[in-house]
């Protein structure tokens, strides 16, 4: 996939996105990275082994053995939310807010590649793959634990309670939107309707949640958290349309998860089910293809890709991103400072992984 | 098993438990029912199908179509004891608390099911042999949230953090304790001393917690919640114990459980790992016995079961459960008005399932 992933937005957001991306982004990422990670550090630090080993093998931080290492730990796009938001907001300290962000966010991906059988996350093998199903729950399960805590211990008294009520809340969002996903697997089908509300549980709730404690910490009006909370929820949106687009046409060199993942496992992702919406042809192959369960070839998955292009399934999933993105950056009210905002906004339409 | 499952403690401390016992406990355990259900039901009834029904499923409100019925919804111990605690302490307003320390031991029922393949609780098919492990683990990920939410929009502003803290802590080290759990079955030696330390986690913290929160809700000094979490924990850990002689000794009618399911498995409970570690004849044929992983008949499980007794395990379970009661009732502060705490530490030496 180019750089370019999503062609041009509107003119205004485009805009006003491509002046403060370029640079800024990359750089908002490794800040997030580099102030969230010693927080991390010393929470799964105090967990008893071999939970603790097995958090930081995750994390990337050391190999199987524990010894030190520097694999991928993620983009840690979600603590640049909160971090940013913050700040568009007029705070500073919002470090322990994304660190609580992001282990709901890694309790979430244990938990799910235990659910969805993947092997490979971030170049790697997933936890349940090494130690097992049973031990990669009960990571989860502390991860999620050391979210909480995190967040009821290291904000202001009086935003605390606020804070936690949006974690939670997220939370039981991500699980709805995990549920219908591994439901709708087993379903034949699956309206565009149904495909955004599930994705705006599993990919936007937390994002939503991300920026809403950056606001949160600075103090914001509830105005403020609230437009806010929207921005971090449609961009989630615009990145889980993004997403299921690599799924479908990403080099698996860079997003580090198998060509064809989705369609092997008859997966309803943005693309598929807007192609299977369409009266077309294509669209009629492929639902011929998704009865079946017998595994596919190389050549049968790159075919399969061919007829979600053909039934206009990329197109309709592209225009959907950027009308997300769209929504995002009109949710942001004029008077924040929210360059920063605006350029993770532009990262997300154009990632690799 | 009869009603007197542990024989005389000491003098003492049973002459004290068994003065408040008989009547009230019950009577304890039915109030905390009646004072949990409907914030539970409140907590829970806002959750997105199915995790909703799903959740009244598991608490016994409905059958598996949603429909009303009066099932089994457990017995409402650890709300029981925050309960008692917090009167202990001279406070009244514990509710939230407790239902607090209920949504986090369901959690922790829910996800063991599926990490032991239990497909029976409570009289009862579980989450996950209905619904499938997926959404099982989804089930205990959002009542884990929903304990969270609890304690931390429940209570106090000045005892929040003490109590998420203790709540996280209890949640940790069940995790760590499950861990051991499952890992031992994978073992050929179990010292008594990494049982009990496993059996500390596993039961002992979240009885700890469910005290310390009882007494942190009620106002009381740091020394006062230590001491009862230490009751606590002692309690949970006699609780362990006696569950460990019925999961051998108990009658399936009443426990609800398949008899000699630990037998079957190759579980390392205390009464097995005390007969192991013995040096008699009935040892060594016993650790025959488990060196296979072949099925066992019913006359195998019972001959099973009679080698325990005859290598002493039953009676160095019992010697330990009495050890641990007499210690949690020597915790408690003698300025406290604790014949609730004495009358539920009387129960579980008592209880039959």
């Amino acid at each position: 996939m180019t750089a370019n992933t999503l062609g041009p937005t509107t003119k205004t957001s485009r805009a006003a996105a491509t002046r403060t991306a370029d640079h800024r982004a990359p750089d908002l990422l490794l800040a997030a990275r580099r102030a969230c990670e010693p927080i991390l550090r010393e929470s799964i630090g105090a967990l008893p082994d071999p939970l603790r080993r097995m958090a930081g093998y995750h994390f990337g931080w050391w190999n199987v053995g524990g010894v030190p290492t520097a694999a991928d730990s993620g983009k840690s796009l979600r603590a640049a939310l909160t971090r940013a938001a913050a700040a568009a907001c007029g705070g500073a300290d919002s470090e322990r807010a994304a660190a609580a962000v992001e282990l709901l966010h890694n309790f979430t991906l244990v938990h799910d590649d235990v659910m969805d059988r993947d092997r490979t996350r971030r170049g790697r093998a997933t936890i349940w793959a090494i130690w097992g199903a049973n031990d990669a729950i009960l990571l989860g399960d502390v991860l999620h634990t050391l979210s909480f805590r995190m967040v009821c211990t290291g904000l202001p008294v009086a935003t605390t309670a606020g804070a936690v009520s949006r974690l939670a809340h997220a939370s039981i969002e991500v699980c709805r939107g995990q549920q219908e996903d591994c439901e709708f697997e087993t379903r034949t089908g699956v309206t565009m309707g149904e495909y955004i509300a599930m994705a705006a549980g599993k990919t936007g709730a937390l994002m939503g949640c991300a920026t809403a404690l950056g606001a949160l910490c600075a103090g914001a009006d509830p105005e403020t958290v609230s437009a806010l909370d929207t921005f971090g929820r449609e961009l989630g949106l615009a990145f889980q349309f993004v997403d299921d687009i690599m799924g479908l046409w990403g080099d698996p060199a860079v997003t580090g998860k198998p060509a064809g993942r989705d369609l092997v496992r008859r997966k309803r992702t943005l693309p598929i089910v807007a192609a299977l919406e369409t009266d077309t042809e294509a669209a009629r192959t492929l639902a011929g293809r998704y009865r079946s369960s017998l595994p596919m070839t190389p050549a049968e998955i790159a075919a399969a890709t061919e007829l979600v292009t053909a039934a206009g399934g990329r197109e309709t999933a592209l225009r959907h991103a950027n009308e997300r993105i769209d929504t995002a950056l009109a949710a942001l009210p004029a008077e924040l400072r929210a360059d920063d905002l605006r350029a993770l906004a532009r990262l997300v339409t154009d990632r690799e992984r």
